[in-house]
């Protein structure tokens, strides 16, 4: 039987997403994913590996992170999400659990991923919720970072955003939504792809500042997606402001309204 | 010459607002107070006591605690902000700082103070944001809880809702606004008095809870109220979902607009 699961996590104390010991170890290695996977395994009573919408960076935070396991044991929707949550890291809770067709996979059926990036702007650091937020002393021109973010929609080859340490086998992706707004001194920016290259949404707020900040003009954001080179666009935004919001699926898989693909 | 200052604060990691050491002492207590009395100190490079809007517990957090001091040390606006901030712990940051007339105060000089209630409100406990919220298992019925509290409103004695430790010399304050309304999984209670007795804020909480989870009928509210007596109200509400927004000043004491009542 294949199940889904909704979770949620602050990412301050781990590693990031992805594991780091051996697949079925049952130790904690300072990884989201072997924390997860221990605590499912308690809950069934037998070893369970996990596929995720998406990896997250050390540091960075999901509202609804999803994966996808395999497993025989039979519980119904809330022992699956009080069981995990009750054998999870205090930081990590699960959101919900859902039956889902064997053919669903967590990572290759989501449609698109969704980000939001907070910056405190003010010139004095934050005090309050300084796990959640970037920080930016210098005054920014929200609308002007919208404008330029605006040329990084479509079906684009995202070199100029992506890190050193990429894996993936091209750069090519598909924007679809990119916001940036402001409310009182913070500014969030807002941004969905179907997928996204490693650091892309931080290497992009990075250099949406750069714009925001007046040293560079709004025309600046195409002419670095244009000329596809990384070592020109601005330096990659702190994880501590980032949080993954979650991936979208097709409706037909019948998930939680808060992962459904608007269609 | 006399100066207010917005400071905010993750209570957290504090023993509340409240000096615990000696007026004067220069060494970390545990306290808000004398967390910020050492950073405002360094700064003006001579001993600075400070007076508040009003005192939080353990565990409270604040968006824009207030409070005035007097100094000799002459350094603008922004040199206070940053200067200050640099001493202070990295979960407490200056939000402003400006001069004000000799005789305002920060305690007696407010009009009202507001506070907010985060509720997560779902079977699963909270994972991210974990610092900031309270939860409750069972399903609220928001509407029934804001309706009930609206009992509150105006010049009462709030003997019911006043804790045992409370050192007020009468129980009888102004509550001039507060409302309860559902975001998503969260439930969110806002109320502003004049001001507070201790606990008060969170005794309320504990109280609208009963309520919202049908165990109680919405007239309660206004029975405990008449009651006056603490013994029969709901428990106290954790301290982490707590946020003192702020005092509200006459605007003619020129403060923040953050800070300025509506008149």
């Amino acid at each position: 039987m294949r199940l889904a699961l909704g979770v949620e996590y602050d990412g301050g104390g781990f590693s990031g997403w992805q594991r780091l010991s051996q697949a079925g170890a049952l130790e904690a290695d300072g990884s989201l994913q072997t924390a997860l996977e221990i605590a499912l395994s308690k809950v069934a009573a037998a070893p369970i590996d996990t596929v995720c919408s998406g990896r997250t960076d050390a540091g960075v935070h999901a509202r609804c992170q999803v994966v996808h396991f395999d497993t025989d044991a039979t519980r119904d929707a809330r022992g699956w999400v009080l069981g995990v949550t009750a054998n999870l890291p205090p930081t990590m809770a699960a959101r919900w659990c859902v039956p889902v067709a064997d053919d669903f996979n967590a990572r290759f059926s989501a449609r698109a991923r969704r980000y939001r990036y907070r910056i405190l702007n003010r010139s004095a650091r934050p005090g309050l919720e300084r796990q959640y937020l970037g920080w930016e002393r210098m005054p920014l021109d929200a609308e002007a970072m919208h404008e330029a973010a605006q040329a990084l929609r479509g079906e684009r080859d995202f070199s100029a955003f992506r890190s050193a340490q990429c894996q993936a086998t091209h750069a090519r992706r598909n924007l679809q939504h990119i916001s940036v707004a402001r409310f009182g001194d913070e500014v969030v920016v807002e941004v969905q792809a179907n997928a996204f290259l490693h650091h892309m949404v931080r290497n992009i707020v990075g250099s949406l500042l750069v714009v925001g900040r007046g040293e560079r003009p709004r025309e600046w954001i195409a002419e670095l997606l244009e000329g596809r080179d990384r070592t020109v666009a601005g330096p990659t935004a702190p994880s501590a402001g980032l949080l993954f919001l979650g991936p979208k699926y097709p409706s037909h898989w019948n998930l939680p309204h808060e992962v459904c693909a608007d269609e």
